[in-house]
């Protein structure tokens, strides 16, 4: 399988070209960036020489698809709900990293991301890739979901596809480190601004809201709304959750374990942690997995989720790479079987 | 004002050192500490060198009672519930930084803290001094509040008091540095376990639970139990905390700005946030300001409360000054109006 | 003494504000910044909410004149070096934090800085203020030290002016958080960049390098040239530099040691270490201080000095404020003996 | 090639987990240690949960010779000076990577780690084995360098071998991550000391010392003695080293430059940065590589060299499965050919 990725100098584009380095099964053929092109890109990346021999090319989807066998759109969201256009009506696989072929409910992206939709005609072809929870795509047309999505569904889907908590009561604390703001310049971003210190930003506005909503109510449509914030904290990769239901009925702590360690069991990305074990971000730095543990607390009635994933993997390029291989109808593993960078 | 300090080789009774330095109206006369006798401490800790020039003391209640006027227990907990006899029945002022002498219902300190209790009669002496709140005391025996507590007490106080919120549906998801978890080595506070990662500790079992729920039981007794969280940040000092809240009503992000804005008015340490601002950590590094923003979610019908403090400052020493202050009958400012250390 | 601040918004002019606001002989009249005019400066900057109640206005000498008794510039350079003339012209007291009037050979500034230098008459009127070394001043306008400067000329001081070392082998390895960076975004200080990394910078052409010279050869003419390196490290506040020397004769390290300790041992704010024992950043943070250690090598005859400081305080600010002392001719350490921020 | 690894839960021991994990030519059959046997690994490390399926076992190395083909040391100094006894014993592989076989003088060992060394016999049949410029070993026991050593060996090689430097000259200041301070508790490695901190530690006394003088003089035995620091600045993996040298004539950048291209040009992992850029400790993180910067300075006639490589890595686990490969006769980049982990 020979692969271009669009937006290679971002964080997301440099995992995916971190990641396919190793892959058995697909080849690298082409970068593209927006910005600079004809440099080779370990001029730009000096972590990247005598590793990765390509330049930067302009981005031309028809020599794009006279040499490759598919795309990732690693951009910024507004990009590819304009750069699908061509691919799509060559049926071409794409798989997008951005936010823009997520939303299917009309006004939703505009309200969101603040920016004009893609077409509609486009969009009805784009297919939500939860990775884990999916493997038969009935489109070649895959929206990758976003970092805080990702890890906000998987610590749910059990507990919303059971309907054990009053849907009313979902409330999600994320945390992420700094590479999920980006390679882009801002004061949230600055050393010393983000350096020893923990902020909150996108009160009740972050674009993930509708697009956990919008997967949460395809499980359980009585599922009104959530409560959801994002803080950022002075680590490089990684997504600390903490999300909080309020259950139907007493339960145990016990009986919240065995649901979740029943319902992960056959999935090998996501980890279910022994009981009264939660666990902790570096556990998963650089690797594929989502680590979650769960408590219920008899004073409150109220279930917590922790969980844990790398944002630029699991959260990125690692989940659109288990997308690709869900094309190719090969092991969803391959390529992705690394050991966490710990310490 | 004489004081002497107890403990005073832990991070808090260090602090206490630190702001003592400046304040004018006291003196430190002794400083004591159970495993370092004899020793200068600015050999112990060399940040001191210069400026403080006091031997370590063993610690003999007779001697302290005849040479100051008040003593600080800085001590772990399970300390002063001993130590403090010998001053309590010579009716010797005393503040006291452990959580020692917080939790006035019997077996509660046992429960939470797997400890012997104090004594009833010690016990029934001591005030809990939250100082922003309270500034006459019948005592001269404050029992200081825990960091966590002190932060969850001063974000929910004005809902809490105004009965704008479901009592049964407080969410508190409280984040510390690692000043927080001590001087004390240990596998969590190991650099390279803590560094680049975040971790929850102690799920809902955190001895501040108690204390914060006899706390809002004072204020609103209908108030059942809450839920309550604490996780590890990489940062040296600071309490990051976001509270979860359901409004009894429909309500407008402005109506509870006003209402936390006209509560706090007067009170010089707590700094509500211009609306749809939120405070970062950054900004009371080194000071005894708690700064709060607040948001009303419509889609949710929850209000967020984000607040920060220093958890050395405001969440011990600082305010252990300030309730030094309070029973001086003095400005509570004095000796604490310095400008947090930004960056 | 009444001052204005102009270049407020930049992290040194930060810190002369709060430093200034517990000086007890110095009131802060007036802050100015370019780019910033209007706007309160806690609106800016949330962590001066209730503390510092003043506007930012623009740069206006005559009425700073009129107001104020002293002139701070804590500019970045290039800016003082035109706006300094008005005030020049009358006479009026200035302290200059940036680099701009600290280079006297002609040439050099330009060589060094790639701008245009100031007038030469304005220039010869500006004395260099290394404030822990020189006490009393001829002019009322001084150029306060360099960061890396200061902490390398406190470093080499008395092998320097006893003539101990061999004067072309001066070897200074610098290292510095990233507030030296400064406010301005950079890619070098953008945290993903940054945090949990190291990089060399300004290899043999950093500004600092002649501003050192310049000093040295005052006390030694015969030392022709320094190698001197300058790197960043992921702490916020704080140099740490590593001086090695080779020595002319064979030495012991208590020798040594008993010369600094000697040389320094009337100045308040140098700390010279126990023998054998080295300083860490942290013991300095938030303060005036610069701490020192010595050691003798036999194997290799070389001198290594190891000293630290934190370069907002001692490197910038503090030691401005230092320098104020001495032209008021107060105790220099007033409004400077704070207990550093540790941990 | 079926492998053991004892002293596995040591932070160079779980590397060499991480690194085999995807060697196509090694199996890890046991791992062992001294501390916690019959434990699952993944019980103790939850990064290797559904990754390494192993559990502890104690060290019997009769039963490893008789499962295994190549024992790894990955303990402290001291362990396998007594272990390798029974392995030498059977000319049974090993690849130690601890200090015990690396110093041949008499008396160093005792002098530098002050311990008993390993017995005359067993030492005289270790060798030396830095990866990148040894390939072809006489011995099938492989004493793997230090991470200093390493780092300060590839940054020196091309100058003393060709001897463009001052033998009396050579001084190099080392920083490294608290990896390299190891899992073991430490005041040094507790986060609140190390965090936000930089700190020189076993001043003129680190052990390394000696393994840098040893390799340099089997070079070029004029060279009488080096200045080596050692600081740790607050990042998780990685050396950033600072070396300064003279040079025996005048030269210019650009010479010193194409040296080091020519020198390292067929070594796959030591990457020459291009003229005048130098490496950051990023762009290593995760990765095998060195990379390497050079300057030369016209005024002081001193040539720097900045080198940083990953200590687990190339300064450890990396290099000894480089090595493995060495014994293997398979080409070096065999299981090492991945991405640093950037950012």
């Amino acid at each position: 399988m020979k692969v271009a990725i669009i937006g290679v100098t971002g964080y997301s584009g440099l995992e995916l070209v971190r990641l396919l380095k190793n892959h058995p099964k697909v080849e690298i053929v082409s970068l593209h960036s927006h910005s600079q092109n004809n440099q080779d890109i370990s001029n730009v990346y000096p972590h990247l020489k005598r590793i990765i021999d390509l330049t930067l090319e302009e981005i031309n989807p028809k020599k794009i698809m006279a040499t490759a066998d598919l795309v990732f759109f690693a951009t910024p969201s507004g990009i590819s709900k304009d750069l699908a256009a061509d691919f799509s009506e060559n049926n071409f696989p794409m798989i997008d990293l951005s936010g823009d072929f997520r939303l299917k409910e009309i006004g939703a992206y505009e309200k969101w991301y603040q920016k004009e939709p893609a077409s509609p005609a486009i969009l009805s072809k784009a297919e939500y890739g939860l990775a884990d929870l999916n493997s038969e795509y009935s489109s070649n047309f895959i929206a990758n979901p976003g970092c805080y999505a990702t890890c906000a569904l998987l610590s749910l889907a059990p507990l919303v596809q059971e309907k054990w908590i009053d849907p009313d009561s979902i409330i999600i604390d994320g945390k992420s480190g700094l590479s999920g703001a980006g390679k882009n310049l801002s004061v949230a971003a600055h050393f010393e601004e983000a350096h020893d210190n923990m902020s909150l930003y996108k009160m009740n506005s972050h674009q993930h809201i509708p697009e956990i909503v919008q997967q949460l109510k395809s499980w359980d449509k009585s599922i009104p709304a959530i409560q959801f914030s994002t803080s950022l904290i002075p680590v490089s990769r990684g997504i600390f959750m903490t999300s909080y239901l309020k259950a139907k009925r007493k339960l145990t702590t016990s009986q919240v374990h065995q649901l979740y360690q029943s319902f992960y069991q056959d999935k090998p990305f996501i980890r279910v942690q022994a009981e009264n074990q939660f666990p902790s971000i570096k556990q998963v730095v650089g690797s594929n997995y989502c680590d979650i543990g769960v408590a219920f607390n008899e004073a409150t009635n109220v279930i917590t989720v922790v969980s844990v994933l790398d944002n630029l993997v699991k959260g990125a390029a690692g989940q659109a790479i288990q997308n690709l291989n869900h094309l190719m109808k090969i092991p969803e593993i391959t390529g992705l079987d690394f050991v966490p960078v710990y310490p």
